[in-house]
């Protein structure tokens, strides 16, 4: 089921590379977990980070300091890859911005992505599987993520508060539908009528929840980020949290970026954030 | 004299990548800083790390995890490039263990790399040029690498304990002049008499000491790296500490191997080792 890539002793823990045949993707997909100490006496709470455009399932495990936190809090850490790799669709090498490397975690609809592109069905799937495979507490999954990754966290989320009790986002796609990663993502893979946009857009779906997501979220945010103004938009996340009546922590830092030096900087608020949540679940 | 390329908030510090011409090199070189917020208040000081085989001068800031703990400690990182870049010697982008990204921190006396491969006297002008350029303590100056840059730290610094007044390791290559990459690199950059290649030799230098290198070395060991019986010899260093009265920590860990989830989980250690000593030259 789970093919072993590689595995590396990490504070205390295991830092794991698996590679695997989807159901959902139809083709092989690598995700990437960290196994802190804790899991040798059982079961452990699990929190799913999903990366930005043009990351891999390696990219988090590398960069962002998060197992030493982990370690510390008994969670486990899981990181998917950001795409189908060699679903074979015209074109979709052509952009850092869309296809491989940004699948956006949504299940396409439209023409020759509809058959792979199946990001969002594919977390899940890798929700249920390492529930299977590995010593996670099914009930107490966390998802966090970073820029096109903090749309998926957002969102997927909100979409299934029963499968994450848990969220929180670095610098996230807040409101995709305004901003110019998002209208070509859900253009090319959810087609022309913005109606079937909403259902993946973390602030339209915030406007529209009936009852506040209960663990509260955090949202960390760097004011010296290039992609800000354009991208991002936490204040539409925010303006609609703010509609919902949902507990929202958003944080704005002077002078950080979009990268993975902020991310590091404020990456064991994130666990214990989660920690403290998936404890009282 | 100092070109920012790119500068990056982190940890309440600034992570900064820089390039400068090298009077030593001859050539352009790159390096990076993590400079912590303490230095904001006058002169901190300074740990250098010295990279491995393959890596530049980016890898150490990425995936090491370093910087919290020497934002908490108030030390500046340096971390330079593993050789010359563009240097146009024949054959030296053949291997990975010799030429670019393996210049072991030693001047060239052979041929055509005598000319630009000196990267011991770099190291010199580099402490140097941040001494100058940057709020670094000039008399509390640290090193420390990883496998060739394991080496390097602990032969630069016993070579001038004047000028670095810490020293750690992880996992170096203790003894080249009797494992594979070490003959290799001192054939081919010191030539094929052997009388040279004692002086840019951990265990060989450790022997000949008059006096301990006085604030004590650290070096941490993976028990699962797979170079280890082959290529790092700690017991040759050992021995040789052993024999010259030289205080010692050898850490023998199990499971670990020889990559940065081994470092970034005794990263800490490391850096805290470095502030006590320093904070007491």
């Amino acid at each position: 089921m789970l093919e072993l890539i590689s595995e590396h002793a990490c504070f205390g823990g295991m830092q794991r590379f698996y590679r695997h045949e989807s159901r959902e993707i139809g083709l092989p997909m690598r995700f990437s977990v960290f196994i802190p100490p804790a899991a040798e006496q059982g079961k452990v709470p699990a929190l799913f980070y999903l990366a930005g455009l043009t990351c891999n399932e390696e990219t988090f495990m590398t960069k962002a300091g998060a197992q030493r936190a982990a370690a510390e809090a008994g969670l486990m850490l899981i990181a998917p890859d950001t795409s189908p790799r060699g679903a074979g669709v015209d074109g979709e090498t052509d952009s850092w911005d869309f296809g491989v490397g940004a699948g956006f975690y949504l299940d396409a609809t439209e023409g020759e992505w509809a058959k792979h592109y199946r990001m969002e069905s594919y977390i899940h799937e890798l929700r249920e599987l390492v529930t299977r495979e590995l010593p996670v507490d099914a009930q107490r999954i966390g998802i966090f993520g970073h820029s096109m990754g903090g749309h998926g966290a957002l969102t997927l989320a909100l979409r299934r508060p029963d499968a994450f009790k848990s969220v929180s986002a670095f610098a996230p796609i807040a409101a995709p539908s305004q901003c110019p990663w998002g209208k070509k993502a859900f253009t090319g893979y959810l087609g022309q009528d913005q109606s079937a946009w909403a259902a993946h857009d973390a602030s339209l779906l915030m406007a529209g929840m009936q009852t506040p997501f209960p663990a509260g979220i955090l949202i960390d945010q760097g004011l010296g980020d290039k992609f800000l103004a354009e991208q991002l938009y936490p204040e539409a996340f925010e303006a609609a949290c703010a509609s919902a009546a949902q507990p929202l922590e958003l944080r704005r830092h002077a002078r950080y970026d979009h990268g993975y030096y902020f991310i590091a900087t404020f990456m064991e608020d994130h666990i214990r954030f989660h920690a403290q949540r998936l404890a009282t679940v």
